[in-house]
This record gives C-alpha cells, sequence and structure tokens, in this order.
C-alpha cells in the first residue's frame, strides 16, 4: 500500500497568481455585452434594461455583506467589512451605491419606482445574484470572502467603461457617479479581502475554495450578462413580465 | 356554522402598554442576581463570573444585529440599524461596547484574553444567547425587531446599576465605561425600534408576534442569570470545564 501523498499548498506568489488568471479569463470584462457596450453600439432601451437589472445585484450586494459580518465572530473583520455596508447604503452624510445606482438609471430614463419595485428584473437575473447570497451564506468563510475578489478586477474594468459611456452615450453623463465612487472603493475593498484571503487560505484544500469561490462569483456575474444579452440583444426574447425595450 | 370572529390589533397605546408591562413583570432588573449585585452583596470572584460570561453575550450582539441586516431589503432600516453594530464593534476614533465591556472585565481583575477566549463560559449562558441568535434568524422581522425592545427598559436598570457598582465596589470604577454609552445609546436604539414595531405589527397576529418575541428575549436574559446564580451562588455548583471563582 502507498500512501497518498500531502499536497502542498502553493506559494503566497503562486496562488495570486491563480488568483488573477481566473480574473483574465473568466471576469464578465470579456463579455459580449460588455463589449457591444464599450463599442457605442448598446441601443437607450438595451442600457435601460441593463441598469434595471443590475440594480438587483446593487440592492442585494448590502445584504451579502451583512451575511457576512454575521457569520464573523472577528470585530477586526467586522470593522473593516463594516465600511461596504455604508458604501453601498450611505449615511446621514453620504449617499451610497444603491442611491447612485438609481440615479444612473434614471439618466437612462427610467423612473426610480420602476427600478426599485423589482418587478421586470430577469428571472435569470435573480437566480444568478441569489446564487451569489447562497455562496456567502453556506459556504466557509474563505469562500465567502474570496467571492468579493472580483473587485480585484474591478478597476481596469470601470475606468474603461467611465471614458466609453462618456464617449458613446453622453446622455448618460450624469449618472457616473456610482463608477467613481467605485474607482475609490474597489481597490480599499480588494486589498482588505485578498490580505485576509492570503492569511487564511494556508491549506492547498483552502486555496482550491477559494479559486473556486472566486470562479463562481465570475460565472454569477457572467450569467447575468448572458440573461440580458439573450432577452435584449439576441436573439432577444425578454421572458413574460420582464422589462420590455 | 358559525364563524370565528377576526381579532382586532390593540390601540397602539393600549400596545405599547402591553409591551411595557412584559418588561415591568420579566426584565431581568428583578433577578435575584442582579438585586444582590446592587446590594452589595457578590464577591469580586462572582461578579468576574458575570463579567465573564455575560461577554459571550456582548460578543454575540454585533452578530445578531448583522443577522437583521442580512435580512432587511429596506435600505432606511439597515441604515439605521448598522448604528448598532457599529456602537458595539467601534471604528476608527471610538471603541466599542465589545471593548467596554472587556474594560470592565479588566477592572474585576480577569485578563482580556481569559474573557476573549470564551472557554470558561457557562452552558447555559451560550445556549441562551445562541437561542436569540436562532429567534432573530428564523423569526420573522416583526419578531426580529421587537426582540431589541428590552432596550426600552434597560435605561432605568443602568442608571442604577452605575449608581450601586460605583458605591459597593469602587474598585470597578474604571470599567463603567460600558454602561455610561449605553445610557446614551440605548434610547436611541429602542426609540426607533419601538417605532418600526408600532409601524409593523398591525394586525392582532403580529401584535402577538412582537409581544412573544419580547417575552423571549426576556426570558433569554434571565435565563443567563439564573446560570450564573446556580452555579456561583447558590448551590455554586459550576460545571466542569467553567470558570471557578
Amino acid at each position: 500500500m502507498t500512501s497518498v501523498p500531502a499536497r502542498h499548498p502553493l506559494s503566497v506568489d503562486d496562488f495570486q497568481s491563480r488568483l488573477h488568471k481566473i480574473g483574465e479569463e473568466r471576469y464578465h470584462h470579456r463579455h459580449p455585452f460588455h463589449l457591444l457596450m464599450h463599442e457605442g453600439k448598446l441601443t437607450r432601451g438595451q442600457l435601460q434594461a441593463w441598469a434595471l437589472n443590475r440594480y438587483y445585484y446593487q440592492s442585494r450586494i448590502p445584504i451579502k455583506d451583512s451575511i457576512i459580518l454575521s457569520r464573523s465572530t472577528d470585530a477586526n473583520l467586522r470593522r473593516a467589512w463594516r465600511k461596504r455596508i455604508a458604501d453601498h447604503d450611505g449615511d446621514g452624510s453620504q449617499v451610497g451605491g444603491i442611491e447612485r445606482w438609481l440615479a444612473l438609471a434614471e439618466a437612462t430614463g427610467l423612473s426610480r419606482e420602476r427600478v426599485r419595485s423589482e418587478s421586470e428584473v430577469l428571472p435569470g437575473v435573480r437566480y444568478a445574484v441569489d446564487a451569489y447570497l447562497n455562496l456567502v451564506r453556506h459556504g466557509t468563510m474563505v469562500e465567502a470572502i474570496a467571492s468579493s475578489l472580483t473587485e480585484l478586477f474591478a478597476g481596469r474594468l470601470i475606468s474603461l467603461r467611465v471614458d466609453r459611456l462618456r464617449e458613446h452615450y453622453p446622455w448618460m453623463r450624469t449618472g457616473l457617479g456610482y463608477f467613481e465612487a467605485r474607482l475609490v472603493q474597489a481597490p480599499e475593498d480588494s486589498t482588505f479581502a485578498l490580505d485576509w484571503v492570503l492569511r487564511h487560505a494556508l491549506t492547498a484544500e483552502q486555496q482550491d475554495q477559494a479559486a473556486n469561490a472566486l470562479r463562481t462569483k465570475c460565472d454569477i456575474l457572467w450569467a447575468q450578462l448572458d440573461a440580458l444579452h439573450f432577452a435584449y440583444v439576441e436573439p432577444a426574447w425578454p421572458p413574460p413580465g420582464a422589462f420590455r425595450v
């Protein structure tokens, strides 16, 4: 009988490279819907569909972060993570990301009541976002935290998007505050989350968990755009009850 | 066949009276352990046992509040409720309630490491606190919010306690910051929570839910003191592994 050799964890550098490679291959900066957006090829109605559906994702982010808070007995983690909820919900002195996303939706010509009602969200978007909440609720803490690491890749995408939205859809200019805030917030958040994952995913198995959670999160972002593309670009078949362009 | 007559909800005033009556009858200001504390009849060791065990409750409060955040799709509720987590966990500029409770435990002569380890907590205290988390996690939102309404009764108890601790246990004087902060925080919190419950518990059934949740929460506070009294006052039988006076 031979024993199974123990797997060694990757070095910190190799583990980071593994995480970054996932982003390069699977983050939604490569999704055709985003490529069309950045080439100026989406109609106002398609951008409305995007803003309305992505609101559902935005609205669940503070819930996702509250689940992480509620699962942690580490006050240091809670203190750092609380910032994310404030960033999205705002406080007395500053509006939050949800409010900024509503401003973006309004810039596309939608009423905020219509967007906030969430009644015209695509089922496919809803399932993907709810899968994110379930991952964070039922996975390990390494999985819950690592699933946020898509923020590592957000900066480049958002910079490009802000330029291209300004260029191709100048009527959206008043709605870009969300992205401008995220350009500051996302790097702060991902620095903390990456450091946490590097310090807590120490075994080969935990590194696998973190990498798989990040991949799953990339899938979740991608699936939302698949649903949008199918419903509003090609073949452009929105299901019954969904937003109509 | 006669139909069952529909139950009418109480008026807002009567509903408030019902909630206050629960506090008068069942809040832990009446518990013999607290009475002994306030009469100066507890030993330093018994106060240590209290501080060490109640730390477990304190440490779970921001988790409880994060569960409530994670269950709410109402950004207004989340914004108001977030304050509670900041009050307990602190932030860059201000220490939080957990830290203040550790200072109280240190004033009794315990090391913070010993308290934070949670290794000597009474099982009965642990079960009661965990029951609180389960109530907030699995109950309705009315139950989750109403269970916080013990704060309505906290002000009077804390004022009395601060006076009596100063009088009878002057060596604890450096540890009273927790209570002094709660004297400001608890009324703010209970005002919001009571208003929320009055606006959301509109049917007779919802009023029952709120009242039962408040009663359950009183039981949870009471049960912690029962466990302390049994282990450290009479018959003074701490179970294996628990803190020893």
